[in-house]
């Protein structure tokens, strides 16, 4: 991702028309967001923020598989904002050449759809639709490859602030399959521009990324010191295929090693959080006594994802020339 | 289906929560659901009942298969109710570990899901659902293993009732495979409820259940005496994969030995009615004339079937602390 | 198609009532959809027109594949004047013996289904769906085997219209695979009946129509005599697998042979225009240069086919004694 994506986010007055990543969004849009996201925050059982602001808008959930937590999640926002949604399976990858890839989108923006929420397991695709669809329509991603994956970092920092109502002066710990995780890489994103200074990658060799990534934060190939005194514990999910490879443990072994179990948070602060952005490998990356404990947000992370793709949903479409 | 499962489909103020199974369901509360539901009942033609009473409730249809009947009914059900739905293919069996099982449940939660319409292969899953939701939270069967199937069991008893105005008296046939059939095992528990005291099941011995189930019911191994004075003929559909097993004759010779043609529907009585849960194996448990002739009732089950799911949702989300 | 199939589609007042085939539709109505929707066409990032005039009535979308673009211009169609729609992937074939397949329809429509939207490979369905739903339902085809494609013949004849604002003296080619082209019979069954004189049907001797078929369209067999002076030239998708069958070349050579270029579109009238009903082969039957080219309304079609959508919809179920 470079400086021409993120600058192809925002339109010329500033607003955000895509979200493809977080990476070099203003601090100033980043706060904006989480504020708007803020706003959408109902407790459980209470009823969802409903609105009919984006009534005669048509959203187009893309997704290669047939139901996920996050197409459910962007469903509910956009339907809760008075959106008419359509959600299609489609290959989009590039492979699937790229022009008749573009037909399809042509196609859905022929019937009026104004925004598409894209997962695709291939990088460049989003940037790609983003670069061509006209001028009032907006793309935001809901995973792109292992690239990022903007509104589950803005998600992890909006769960963050209610907890530590800051970002100043926190220590938060990545912990796991870091190289391979685009959340970990929109949260990096997300908590550096908010100003977190002390951000931790804490994980094995063989799921280190590469050097040049993950400015600003510390390495820790040891679970214990990556843990020590840390406000914030991000626990990132593992691929069952990758343990086993390199010199990377299996199941058991693997927690053993890495799993973060009650005793292993007791190194971090006795206020500190958990957070994982699911699905969870129980009893591999995560201890169910941690995961269920009194330590976990992680449900709050889930009830937050809504609210804050309702808060892009409305950003984009509602600051075009002319509204929704 | 213990006694324990029965008393937690109930709130502490006997309002209705769950609806797992009718059985144990007190006659009263079965009462009011099918008098709920006559007054969602419209005629063919007519436009369906309709209101905004769910507005702000969401319901999320849990199947495994792509697309049924019954998801169908209960989308529209809920959609009719001003309700939001969203779809889910899930596997929600227990074997897909039920840590990670129940996982996908709360997510859906804090999504701001309010009911859960459940299909489900595997007996036990939708009561350890039932069991660990949040307490605003409802359960809706929509056929569970072998087990239940409860609005299906109240649909049929509502179809009865328009056609008879009473339970008391009535001589009711279930014909077929009552072993493997959630459809009979739902209708015996509504029926018996009811008051019908005639309660007949009839098929051949190995479609035949266990000798402890079906308390109250006669049995009969021959579709004469089975259908001899019926008010009601109830026919079950039959795997055809079950045929041809054991003692059981296949295709056209099950037809022969068991199929219900008009000149057996003739033992029954002259204004017996024809029901079947579809879908049908037409000549093989039902002969065509029969279902399509003037004693079925079988399209009047399908009307009453999103009736039913209108009164149930109604049911289980106004009936909450602060109603829908 | 014979006449009693588009007799049926009319009712005795003469309204529409399904839409299977504009063979034999009257030009009055033909002229009576179009207008009906061009009041529907919106510019591209205006407001889609949106109404309530279908609250009340329920649309089912039977389609075979999972989502093509056809189910969304439909879905987008019925939600946009208000209807509810239901999604379903089933099996229709008559092959899924007729009775079967009635049953699933019956259902459908005694959960109050109002309009159903159809695609199926396989002639004669549809119209057996027709002729036994209830006399206030409506059949609509979105794609029926090789025979016909009524709402793409209707959005084909309104976007000529838009480009060119009369239909006599026109010269239409309609090129390529005519022979299992539904999108060229209805074409031809519009275009033909609304007084476009000059119809032509451009083929390979193996892509060329039954000598009975395509009454009063002249066939060209060379790509320049057939486009020579067109105002409209209408490319059609060809299977792949088609090429290289017979004398048919393939891909590349195909292409040289048959594919329309600058150079070869320079053979019709300077203010031609370029159709195509998608998904576009690029490079086969079409060169980019020219499908995204200044004379190419490709994409206009797509517009005006969920206008074309919504005016069939509204028709159909307003037209019924006692409206939508």
């Amino acid at each position: 991702m470079s400086g021409s994506v993120m600058t192809d986010q925002l339109r010329a007055d500033g607003s955000l028309r895509h979200l493809l990543t977080l990476e070099g969004l203003p601090r100033t849009q980043i706060e904006r967001l989480l504020e708007r996201s803020q706003g959408f925050v109902r407790p459980l059982g209470a009823t969802p923020a409903m609105s009919r602001s984006l009534a005669g808008a048509t959203v187009a959930n893309l997704f290669t598989e047939p139901s996920t937590r996050t197409r459910v999640s962007f469903e509910l926002a956009a339907k809760r904002l008075g959106a008419q949604v359509v959600n299609l399976e489609v290959q989009l990858s590039s492979r699937v050449k790229g022009e008749s890839m573009l037909d399809t989108v042509y196609t859905l923006q022929s019937l009026h759809v104004d925004a598409f929420v894209i997962r695709d397991a291939e990088a460049g695709v989003l940037g790609l639709v983003a670069a061509n669809v006209a001028p009032h329509v907006s793309v935001l991603s809901a995973g792109e490859a292992h690239v990022s994956h903007p509104t589950q970092g803005l998600l992890d920092a909006l769960t963050v602030y209610q907890r530590k109502q800051r970002f100043e002066g926190l220590a938060v710990a990545m912990v796991g399959d870091i190289r391979h995780s685009r959340v970990a890489r929109s949260a990096w994103h997300a908590l550096h521009t908010l100003g977190v200074g002390d951000l931790r990658i804490v994980a094995p060799p063989a799921l280190m990324p590469e050097r040049d990534e993950f400015a600003g934060c510390t390495r820790h190939t040891q679970l214990a010191t990556g843990l020590k005194d840390a406000d914030v514990v991000m626990m990132l999910r593992i691929q069952k295929e990758r343990m086993g490879q390199g010199d990377l443990p299996q199941g058991a072994a693997y927690f053993a090693a890495w799993g973060l179990t009650r005793e292993r948070l007791a190194l971090a602060r006795p206020d500190a959080i958990v957070m994982h952005p699911q699905p969870m490998n129980r009893g591999i990356e995560i201890a169910s006594e941690v995961a269920d404990g009194p330590q976990s947000v992680i449900r709050d992370q889930v009830r937050n994802g809504v609210a804050v793709r309702m808060a892009v949903l409305a950003e984009v479409l509602t600051s075009r020339a002319g509204g929704a």
